[in-house]
């Protein structure tokens, strides 16, 4: 194969834009189509991906013999060259272009001339823009994985001296049982290990290479396409070029795992809320995450809690969004596949700067241990632990059950914690004959709080002992999950 | 009341914002909350509001005394040269000021000192933001009603014209009867109006005047609504300052009037692709509407409408990320509700560029008259009106429906169309003894296309004559509505 | 025009179902099929509304000489007997006969003959079914406007009783003003009437009769569609036949407005399950909304308003379901279009059912009259009150929120409120020379909560005086709607 | 430990129901809340996963001295009897009993007396549900990747046939370059492989036991949760006990990747109502899948793709609804939690029977090979493959592309296909000299379909030794699934 010197029209394609798309069209895109159609102006911040991507696919042509040396290596230097511009904001970005691939491109022909022209040989902007997708994202997902660890970490600490720390669990946001803080905050690095997890299985989707299939039917060149992957690191290949151009599954996952990280998000903000509301004062969040009102002067609001809180909308409605773009879409690639990236790029946004900011902002927490103790023994949160004694005695569950809540009954009529009345008073309090004989001055030992915790003492439980174990197996999931 | 001179640490609270958010707090916002809790770089599309509603505030503030001529007189000018410099992109937009409020506010004070201070007596930057707001979706919902009254008289020109041209007109995109092409277009002029007629009855609601609600529960200033309301040109008051300073029900009415927009957009975006597709061939769409391929040189592409159908997803999307940001939320004012504004911008784009194009677009679109005859041709489109002339005939409906399935399932076998049948095979094809005794030489008149799409001739039907009389009243509906 | 006697093979389409849908098919539908495609098992709750359409569409076949006053006759009395066999319970719904049109339309031939196979005549299921849903959506429509009247005066009743009980107002769940809780409660009645008017709105698209459209062409038959109108009670017709049978948009606008209604409804629910928990006791619901634990004794749950909020998601669900539906589909009708019933219909089940139940409990809820105004003496309340008051002594109001705020932080460090100051600390606690001059004894009184609500006297403020006008309001507004 | 003999009131909890909740409620639940928050009229089909996790519960609890030898074997029988009535319809379900789990406990007291009391030992109806829904979730996994298989096989053996049937490759709808239908049948085999991998993915996130977590924080027994993790066939046990309760993250996970399979499945009948529309006319269905008209007697409808496509719709909206669902709930268990079941039932459902109509259905598409090919010669879909040949001449690419839009052009002008042109009007439409003279007579041979897609012979590539390869690696990776 040989190649023509440079021809005297050679940038025509990209010259004539203003005139006309092709020289099949006879006249120009009108202005408001350009603006309505153009991505240029948000898929720019795939530059550096693009660029990797062709030169992987130079290379590749290069070693198949479809490049020369001097083209492939005037390839090089004009993309070094164009990614300093671009990382020096001196790029030019051009409404004219579309898009970044074009942007690019043309600044190469450019700079290098025909040898820039050739790049584009046996590949498309469809199968071009799939694989830019996938590295930016393959790059993000190992970002967001991180900042995961971080805010794992931030818990795990925060647990670690609290694993002991009591206050009251809440169902229904009524008193349940006594719970250790440690036990509570680690419930939130179940949460974030999984979302890590999904990223995880969710990457291995993400991590295939589109480039070779072309506009929809793979190429009539003699392409190498494992040895693209292998340099941009790409597991596999995409195995059928039709679903590799039109394919956006990976996004809507990604999407999915992060509405999922944004819901737990939505969680822990909505206890910090309540926590840190004067009612309840179970932590207090330092000044430097909290911002006044413009009229009342006593204000110190959680923004950063409710804000995440009402983060987790955009990046549902993200999901959403992509779930209906695709929705009915015949094979293969249709414009509408250009709306995926604003979502996709707001999404990772979003979820960044939000693990971000929790990861600086959970070891600013301030619990206030007493409000919490205090709160954990009204609710008769032990209710529960002298059922358990009364079928430790003998009694079959169910009466136990009813034992105690005839019991909390005659408390709250009187005002009292189950703890405040005598052995008679509860005796008589049970209703029941049969448990009124097995409660003995045994039964207050199970009605304090200290003895509830740390009497649910298996994997999973709130014990101090369990929390401390939990602690130390999340530690270690973490060091292996970032080697 | 007096008011004192301008004190000399008169803009303590924004220069100290670099410290610490007021003097209750100890520490300044750090970095990452500043940033992640700012607004002003997408509120600062509110900056006219903004000032249109401060104005009238203070009008209202001097007119009951609370503030002096001079002072009232200095934040005119104040905000005269401030809405210049906005103009001019000469203003200064400060993340440290957090949003487009504070920002104004700390220039005002700069430029005009104490009187700037005064400003914000009797409001709270909550009922402040919802003004804003309502002040700039009216003025949106304004715009897209023009817009849709385009997309409207676009359509009717071009159904003018193609009153009486006849396409198949189908139900699960199977041949069903033969309707005219400007009927056709008439079914999206109806779906437009009734957007119209959701935007109108959103603007009722939109209209309705937060300021004076103040953080949350009023102001003890003797401040008069109704005149601050009748300045800004809204038809009442909102009735609770609680609900008045987290209601967003407006902004989601909005959306899903704008859902439902896109949702008419995207299914006569999915038409035009259709009918563009050669196998259809129906339409063209002006080289100025399309693109290329980066690879395949014949291509000729509708990306317009496929941009379109794909930014249905978006715009669903946004209403979804509203509604998941209200849900659950308690009263009053919570810093979620920030969340508002860069879905409902986007929304507001979105819609109002598709409008835009879509009203460009629609009178370019080249009708193949011959393309959509010869269609309906195919598929025996005037099955029902034999089927229709056997029970004028006296067959019961459910009777001739069967013979004429079976005669068309005699030409399907043939190869043929039911007005290519001799009447004797079209008699001996209706498997029915009593139906083919029906069948003389009349039933070939009612086998035309243009005898068929004639016949039906009442309101809401295809025949011309009603198309041209539907174009008429739909025009009258758009003078009226325009006034 | 004459009618044949009743023939043979009368309900031939019916029986041969089992074999072939029609003539022109080969071999039945298949097991599978039939179950996937059929609509009976939900669509039968049309029943009543296909009746009342069928009748209503007799009558005009008569009217306008289609069908003879016998047959006329014969369906009325036909009609009549179907309709109590459905009422009774004896009406057997048959899979293979796919939906309750059809069900209905073979038990009627089977009754009456002849008679009953000409009702069909110049309409098709497309046409029948978009009538039976909207003469079914508009009555449910006028049964929700009854309960939301329901709701409403629940709520005003309990405001009316509480029109000077004072609690704390929140933004961001921190202390801001104290509120008086009638104002709180009417914050919810403004939800609702706005959730009034936009079902009235939507009502308004819901009452034009689509029948007359037939398949999607209109018919050769010299229908009256006015007459139809006219008999069912709808205000218009439909004015395009293509629309008419595509269009769901009515049932979208409907969700989106239940959707607004169980946001409303979630906001309520999150308040009143925050204000049971035992760290805020505002209120108390009674033990008949409430359930216990299976193993905790001591619990008593608000079930009622948390399984509401949780149902906010599934009407969400719904709409989004019902856009993702219409997205992209070509004109005109589509058998996609059978997946709007069961949302709709589930739709109108859990709003009808949660705000039938609201209505009952609202009137229960026990209010914590101490407990409320204990919380509004925590967290400085009172701090605007006494800044207005600077303003008022002359302090411009950006200097006078720096001056109280300085207080506060002070208070906050000796854990007191501002109430508790003397008066030299409080004008120390300022921080500002010109503030401390302007505090004298007078002060205390706008410290105090009732002057502090009885201050925010204007329309739409706190003060009990405007509850108890707001009040009036809202009952004179309901009576109006109810007329 | 002792057990007691049967006490007199044993099911007092259960028969006092209807008088109130426990001893510890002073009324009943009112009618209204009993309807409104029973659950067993749609929970009652986890019964079978509900027996089973509660024998393997019991099992545990004697295994570790809690339940007694004649207690166990007393269970056993009792739910032996009561699966069978409910698998024969005997069960009684009672409304008063809120749920299934209450349901079967209660007939297992009325059966076996104390020892069933006993059962509900050491767990509480929330870890209780959230072991059911586990259960039942991961055997519906399993039934679903069976079914992906049936879909894939059926796809698999259609595309073999069709490994060399030419069909035209559409992007934006509009004709692209030619492709084998094979190839475009085995994009949906990836679509459904990955499906596959995300359900198996999300199955482990399922596998995990959450018994043994109690109410919310573990219990005071001395469980074995390892031991019913085994008995069950659990992978794992639930790390975290109020982690346990409330989380529904794996019925969210399963619910985005059923709303993936259903957009696959919406994209497929999208084409196929495409091919099967007659203006296209590629394939046609089996009389057996589709139904006809009541009005029009021609019509033959492609109903199960339609409303397949339109089921998409309801399987995002309950991904939605539980997305919705979960945001901001506090810890641990809240009611709204019961509102998982509906949408995630309805899912399942809908996902299966979808595929199990699309297994059945695939193997019944009638291909028309003619109409397919002939299609493929229309829209010079061969384009790419001359611009390839100029470049392999020696043309850069971009200067290729353009010549061969010059050419396109004249040919739409003159109405003719590019292989229709003369050598040398081939060499005069090219436009650019340096082409012209690279094309010679062996240009018409990369101008034929059948050169056109053998040439595309590289992994993933449209020829039909590549799609032959690509089954073969398909039903390798099919059988390993398999096992």
């Amino acid at each position: 194969m040989t190649t023509t010197p440079a021809d005297s029209n050679a940038d025509s394609q990209f010259n004539r834009k203003a005139e006309a798309w092709s020289a099949r069209f006879s006249e120009p895109v009108s202005e408001l189509v350009k603006r309505y159609t153009a991505s240029v102006f948000f898929d720019k911040r795939l530059a550096e991906f693009d660029i990797q991507g062709s030169l992987a696919h130079a290379e590749m042509l290069h070693s198949v013999g479809l490049l020369s040396a001097q083209d492939w290596e005037a390839i090089q230097q004009g993309m070094a060259a164009i990614l300093q511009e671009i990382q020096q904001g001196q790029f030019e970005w051009l409404l004219d272009l579309e898009d970044v691939h074009l942007n690019i491109e043309k600044r190469l022909i450019e700079k290098i001339g025909d040898a820039g022209k050739r790049l584009h040989t046996a590949r498309s902007r469809n199968d071009q823009v799939a694989t830019d997708i996938r590295l930016y994202l393959r790059a993000q997902v190992d970002d967001l994985l991180s900042l995961l660890r971080d805010v794992r970490t931030a818990l795990l600490n925060l647990a670690e001296r609290h694993a002991a720390t009591i206050l009251p669990g809440f169902t229904h946001l009524q008193v349940a049982q006594p719970v250790t803080f440690g036990h509570h905050l680690l419930a939130y690095v179940e949460m974030f290990t999984r979302d890590s997890e999904r990223l995880q299985d969710c990457r291995k989707r993400i991590n295939r290479l589109p480039l070779g299939s072309a506009a929809l039917a793979g190429t009539s060149y003699p392409i190498d396409r494992a040895r693209v992957a292998a340099t941009l690191g790409f597991a596999e290949v995409c195995r059928n070029s039709l679903d590799a151009v039109s394919d956006r599954d990976f996004a809507i996952e990604f999407c999915a795992a992060a509405a999922l990280i944004m819901t737990h998000i939505s969680r822990l903000s909505e206890e910090l809320i309540l926590w840190m509301s004067p009612r309840v004062g179970f932590i207090d969040l330092p000044d430097r995450y909290c911002t006044g009102s413009s009229i009342m002067p006593q204000k110190k609001n959680p923004d950063v809690p409710e804000l995440a809180r009402g983060k987790t909308g955009r990046v549902t409605g993200h999901l959403l969004g992509l779930l209906t773009l695709m929705k009915g879409q015949p094979l293969a690639y249709n414009k509408d596949n250009q709306e995926d990236k604003e979502p996709l790029f707001d999404t990772v946004d979003t979820v960044r700067d939000t693990l971000r900011i929790f990861a600086d902002m959970i070891p600013g927490i301030q619990v206030q241990t007493a409000a919490m103790e205090a709160a954990a023994r009204q609710g008769y949160a032990t209710a529960t632990d002298l059922a358990d004694y009364l079928v430790k005695q003998g009694l079959a569950f169910r009466d136990a059950h009813e034992a105690v809540a005839h019991a909390v009954k005659v408390c709250v009529q009187r005002g009292v914690d189950l703890a405040e009345l005598s052995l008679a008073e509860l005796q008589a309090a049970s209703g029941l004959a049969n448990a009124a004989a097995l409660i003995d001055e045994r039964v207050f030992s199970v009605l304090t709080l200290a003895g509830s915790v740390a009497s649910r003492d298996h994997v999973g439980g709130t014990a101090p002992n369990q929390v401390r174990q939990a602690i130390t197996a999340a530690r270690h999931l973490l060091q292996q999950e970032a080697q």
